[in-house]
């Protein structure tokens, strides 16, 4: 059998396979752990994953993000793009499968034709650190696949530089996590197992803000963004204080309107600044962020809750965060 | 026995009981649809069903939205707040039930030990169009109920007065919509089963500019929100029109640039003012928003994605949005 005149490995169909069974296993965090392998499952989770590998092998770096690719005869030919990028030069061979033995190696229901042993795609801290980033989301002990993968979508959409997820947070190779990244897993550097401890510092270190996104927080995310827009508008610039009355304020700030405190706070917000290079620290669901990762950050910034809610999904939460610091840095 | 001093009936411990049977059966469409009535389940979205339920008691508009609560005596010792709801005038009866019965009723398999039977809290579009909504989300075929859920949440969070749901998207009061609105639920009035036709020109009688959600947009909600600064901080300002050149802009708007197509753009940014009343419209998960649903809006305006994802998720892109909008009435 041939895919875009490539010939192939015959078609799979036993699935009591020894090799389906190794497939389905890596759906567990230890068969992950041994094997430094992990599962992409469906057509978007796979072309990422191939497009990274291409461009790896492209620039000379060998490649070796995908193991392996599985797929049916339907969902290639439903996939031309998929198809396409399988008969690059570098491309892994595609191994055929019924339906059936697709379903038994898959973690999902719907594995949607396709599904590939991946290498793990993690990146050392010192190489994130090194290369200058402006915008990181730190995941400190999110524990929801599925939050995490909205994270690490959400700061790929927003360009950040990298996602750091702590030692004690999800894993990322979890298969929910994989899918609910919809690719972005493959698009910037991850680190995974950082420990906490002076990690703040580390990030101030490398030239970087460090945020609390804390519901509790002291500064609201509205006067970070007001101040990095009366910046730009040349308005209340820092270097020219032009006092308190002028700077620009909305409700949102439990401290404001109560003299010193209000000072305080006000001159806060003017010293941490949205367009600088930033690291923003989500917390667990349940817990948040502890006091002393607070407490080791330059601030504690609250998104507004304008309605009843008492609280934002983190998920929610880091998607504005993030889009925030992305706006004020593009805006500079 | 008796709950804070009020005598309680028999405690529940059949789980083959009709009763039981009942609540279960909620978890479906048709016994919902057939009784009008939805289950809240845990302690977070019981604690909000029973505070609006007396909040309406409390305002003589009768109450009535809790229908009955189940809880284990754990639970109710453990959630003193809740004890303390359930023991004011006008609160249900709580009817205390073993841990089995419990999840016999659920659809959970978490209850965390409380469920309610609500009657269905959703209102009637004219009411909700007469009230003076300054800011509305409206869900055209979104069919994900985490999602549903999701952009109902952060619309409370960003004090949206409505969630207005076509037809054809997800039903509210499934329980998995209603564990992901944790609450929010009960916190702001939700339209369903709205007719998609004519729906645009009924929101702009009500005084609202409507936005279409999309990814493919002609405008950038990074504009939108830089009109809006602008304006805020004198410079721009739509009566005094400064040119082009003097426009605050980003680099996400795809016909910046290009002599005409660029001034047709800006002059459509100016004229859709994001502190004005506004509906935003978003879209089905797959499909996003249908052509003839962007072309009857005001503006089709796109998040912008500075990364490498190749799309935003819907209750992701909702919250962007919404929050921007928050920002820019806000602000005014």
């Amino acid at each position: 059998m041939t895919v875009n005149g490539r010939p192939q490995a015959p078609l799979m169909t036993n699935t009591q396979a020894d090799r389906v069974k190794e497939v389905a296993r890596l759906a567990g965090r230890p068969s992950r752990l041994r094997r430094r392998e992990f599962l992409a499952e469906g057509p978007q989770a796979v072309r990422e994953a191939l497009r990274l590998h291409l461009e790896k092998h492209d620039d000379g770096a060998g490649g070796g993000v995908v193991v392996d690719v599985y797929a049916t005869a339907e969902a290639l030919e439903r996939h031309e793009d998929i198809a396409d990028l399988l008969a690059s030069g570098g491309a892994p061979i595609v191994r055929m499968v019924t339906a059936e033995v697709l379903a038994a190696m898959s973690s999902t229901v719907t594995p949607q034709g396709f599904i590939a042993v991946c290498r793990f795609v993690d990146s050392p801290l010192d190489d994130v650190l090194a290369s200058g980033p402006r915008l990181v989301a730190v995941l400190v002990e999110v524990r929801d696949p599925g939050n995490a993968g909205t994270i690490i979508r959400a700061a790929d959409s927003a360009g950040a530089d990298a996602v750091i997820l702590t030692g004690s947070s999800v894993d990322p190779y979890n298969p929910k996590t994989v899918r609910s990244t919809v690719g972005s897993l493959f698009h910037l550097p991850i680190v995974i197992g950082v420990e906490l401890e002076g990690l703040t510092e580390r990030l101030r270190s490398a030239g970087m803000t460090v945020l609390a996104a804390d519901g509790h927080g002291t500064i609201s995310l509205d006067d970070l963004q007001d101040a990095s827009a009366a910046r730009r508008f040349g308005t209340g610039e820092p270097g020219q204080d032009t006092g308190g009355g002028d700077f620009p304020s909305s409700d949102a700030l439990p401290a404001r309107g109560s003299g010193l405190e209000a000072r305080g706070a006000a001159e806060h917000v003017r010293s941490v600044r949205l367009e600088d290079p930033g690291a923003w620290l989500f917390g667990n669901e349940a817990q948040g962020l502890a006091a002393e990762v607070t407490e080791a950050a330059d601030a504690r910034v609250a998104v507004p809750i304008y309605g009843s809610a008492e609280s934002l999904n983190v998920g929610t939460a880091a998607t504005v965060c993030l889009y925030a610091s992305a706006r004020a840095q593009r805006l500079v």
